[in-house]
């Protein structure tokens, strides 16, 4: 234990917030010292402050701790994981990064800077090392690193594997998203009961603009972005958390149905990433079942980390089509930024 | 009363034949005096035989009804509505016919009959000329006509506007679609509570193919298909009524999303269906909110006949994108077979 | 229409108020000319303030209404429903009532307040008359009254018809109660999904004491409570609307399950309620089959004023089981007022 | 792994049968060697015969077991666990224990049976001795022991502790059960989507007699049914598992809330039952919080056996009211009959 990194979570007591505090849970190089929140749980202890929202229950060590407020000086460890919302995390991410903390951040406000990570260390960890020039235009000793919208995370995972095959022109991508992706209370339940909702507020532009960054090209201080296009639609549906995304993509290169199965099965985290507490076990599945993935059924393959495929069938107008299912807040979030913080670790790059 | 049509519902006791019931209750022109069920319900009467499984009530009327065999000998009508499954219609709708008795059916058995009108009276009514051609062929008094599957239905309207304003040339479809329409009982509960199941058995090609038959040209014995192209996804969600799909279109000629909007509000029935009782007031709604529309608050909308657009925006790839909702019992099934026979009689072709 | 009665909604953009403006489009004596909403809402159309979550379309007539704040001088009508929470009723009620308003109130504040009537019109018309004796007291010429919390209502309802036969007991009154019933937003999509909750906040109290003033006897200036004993458990489900309550009741004479349904049955409103405009038609009803009421199917019952009644059969403790259907936001609230306003105007009470 | 008992699953393809299949995966003790299901299965390996409906998986070891007919002479093992439905096992269960094997059985059919225990380890152990009498009356060198019916088991549990602690005398149940309590596929789901069903067939005479006897007093060949009254209310709802029953109680001596939640929460399994591999751990957690147990999140405290009470409080007609939960499919089902199964073993009465 007294090996271990001590580390920190913004808005500890928000959906995503507990995700981290769960998944952190017997982590083998991170332990969870500090919890931040909002004015009203400041000063509360962490288990009364936080309307618990998980099936799993919430770890003893931390319903002892006292909610802190979100400022660096509070906090003060090498390591934060950030759940705040994004206008907050606006003013409040740099700030952690200049006192030195390296910020892995879940979310949207600085996944489009040139030099910030936007990071699934299973497809892109060379990107990483964009903090270096981070570090060096900004002068802070720490760091913001970011993990992609809910939606990009899955669906970027089974693009790499076909953009590393066969190369990638269009990919159209409607999802069926789960609540826990509105965060909590989120979506009311008169809103979703016996309902769904053709419409995720900002998440379209994220879908077609995050995963060209991921799948793009590292270059020193910035990244080139891939120059395929994608057309989305986003749902929500009243589904706990899985998010389902649907999938028509053009190739560079024709494939069968069975040569994408073949290389999405294939498919290997690279060497950087392959051996990380949080590497999906495998980090693809593709299920033969004509109904698969099923967010219910599929959801917690590999920990909930692990992106699964099917349906994978020709398309019309396009090359193929297919289906991917990824945990919302698990590889989609809070698992996904550990997974991000394990990484800047193993490249020491955290000072 | 004395100068109603007397019709029989086939099938009467499933969920499309009860909203056949149910819809048929009260109306101007037709009168149910006769309904059919399998060999479990033949001889019970209606009220007793029938699992009712719609909000609204049984009509008095039709209780007291007893279950009859599925045969033209038991029926004596000269209209019939088919909510037979597929494998049976193919055997007893050409039976109902050659004993005299129009068909309106909702089953895919014929839908690809050459000489079988595919009918969405507000679309292409004069489409339902093709019966004088398969009596011609057939010999039968009788005929066959048929509506859409129950996704194809709304989309194909929304098409159709866009179709004579702008042309169209390439079609992605990706749908959420109500439990009602995998009839009663249909899916397991356990199958979709929490749950989304990306797969409705053969509904793609249903999709991607009748939209081409009913938006193509009719020419005296059979319909030159329209030949654009459709690529589709078919999704269940937990929904009880109202499909809703999302497209992306790639028109003839280049239109904004105000154009599109434009052309769609204005859209009207042809006169030859304009005036009919189960006639959409209006046909099209298009609506400006940035989340509708939805299945629980927009299924209803002109009694369910009307089909309701929303979200109508620019897509990167082609060149708009718009979610479609259309009640997949009423408009997409029971209520498009009655606005068939509508059309039927209106046109002097019931014999 | 010069005719009608000009009234106002307060907190007419909430779940309640809206069913309120929906119930009252096409009421024969009452027409709204005003609504009210909070800080954020004033000053803004209707059509544009108001998040509109019914399936029925708001009506046009209201969309251009102007918010106003909810004060007595900014609305100056005979008559106003209140949908505002408890804690804001407790102060502005009383401030209506003496500018000189008849508030037909559906919250909570102030039903155990002696001289105020809590009214079910179909079983305690007479209770109205309180409304007197609150005049006295106040100086008022306006006057607050009442309806029962939304589980209390159907089963009063119940409980009434079998007071009047047979006499009341004891009663064991366990609530399986929708999401409506807790306002919107209310009830977090997470929260409920493939879940139920047994607690809903203040209702187990409101369910054990307000049947027993609605059953007792009219004295002037108070009810005497009926003297019989409610042990009451209240639910959360994922139903949009409707409440179901399982009943269990120790009769003050024995009746078998076969003369309970009689009862019931031949239960008829009292001649000062019993024609009114929202009198239910009829006030109950009896179903047969083992598995109803159900809310999907029974609570739009009489326009959703029926209290529909089932499964009534013999109790191994007490004398009876029996199952409760209401729908919690038309009789159990907003429909509920509307009738009580219809019960003060009838009876020559509004000044 | 040698030493392990070999076991079968009878009914295997279903959802109970799929339960005990997936508990059993490394069961320190059995070992799935069999598995039987419908003329339809038999013959399939069960990875192709089985719709699996589980969110874990199914284990990799039995999906290439084929399917038996469930018949003595295929299945020859000293141990089987039956799914079988209550028709099918009242034939087939005392034909495989006249062939030597002692059935755990999850049917109704012998729960009755005076000589057949009805067991919940952590309550009446002793009663396995009855398996002696059986064996005496029918000559078999097997036997059959039963589980009793899911809502029946928690509250069993609970009751047990209260029944030791202060007696009992009156108990009234009201039930809001799980869909995967009904079988697969067991409920539509348009019967529940929205709704609530207040009835499960057979459900409440069970719910009324099982846990008398199983809180009875075991003499030798019959156990004497305890002589307090339960009075069952049985409802349906949108839940995938977990049984909720809220409980009124008057106890035999008085006790206060917090009395009642000290003995619960001290309540430990008998000794013969305490070591056992599926011994719940705890036997019964009792939350504090106003609003718990809820089935989404303590269904599965203690891997699904242990007993979730709540919300202990006064009764204005009886004692105490509270809230138990048991995870239906697993304490209610499945694990329970592997619990039984250990008993049997442990005590030596497996032949």
């Amino acid at each position: 234990m007294q090996n271990k990194i001590p580390v920190a979570v913004l808005a500890a007591t928000g959906s995503v917030g507990q995700r981290f505090v769960q998944l952190l849970e017997g982590h083998p190089w991170f332990e969870v010292v500090a919890v931040t929140g909002s004015d009203r749980s400041v000063g509360q202890a962490y288990g009364k402050a936080c309307h618990w929202i998980l099936p799993e229950p919430m770890p003893d060590r931390v319903t002892g701790l006292t909610v802190l407020p979100t400022a660096p000086d509070a906090v003060n460890v090498p390591l934060v994981f950030s759940a705040l919302p994004a206008d907050v995390a606006k003013e409040a991410e740099p700030a952690f990064a200049q006192a030195g903390m390296a910020v892995c951040s879940n979310a949207s406000s600085y996944r489009r800077q040139a030099d910030v990570p936007l990071l699934l260390p299973e497809v892109n960890p060379d990107h990483v090392h964009l903090v270096t020039a981070q570090r060096r235009r900004t002068g802070w000793k720490g760091c913001i690193l970011t993990d992609p919208n809910c939606t990009s995370a899955g669906m970027t995972v089974a693009l790499r594997a076909l953009q590393a095959a066969f190369g990638l022109r269009k990919v159209f991508a409607v999802s069926l998203q789960a609540l826990s992706g509105a965060g909590y209370p989120g979506v009311a339940s008169l809103d979703i009961i016996d309902n769904a909702i053709p419409y995720v507020g900002g998440e379209e532009d994220k879908v077609e603009w995050e995963p060209r960054k991921m799948l793009g090209t590292f270059k020193t201080d910035q990244v080139e972005q891939a120059d395929f296009i994608i057309s989305a639609h986003t749902n929500r549906v009243a589904v706990s958390d899985g998010h389902l995304v649907c999938l028509s993509i053009e190739l560079g290169n024709k494939a069968t149905p069975e040569q994408a199965a073949q290389a999405l099965r294939e498919y290997k985290a690279p060497p950087a990433s392959a051996s990380l507490p949080f590497t999906p076990k495998p980090v693809i599945v593709v299920r033969e079942e004509p109904d698969r993935p099923q967010p219910r059924l599929d959801r917690n393959t590999g920990a909930g980390m692990t992106t699964v495929l099917g349906r994978i069938r020709p398309d019309p107008l396009f090359d193929l089509k297919m289906v991917v299912l990824s945990h919302n807040t698990v590889r989609g979030a809070a698992g996904g930024s550990i997974y991000n913080a394990e990484l800047l670790v193993d490249q020491g790059l955290l000072e």
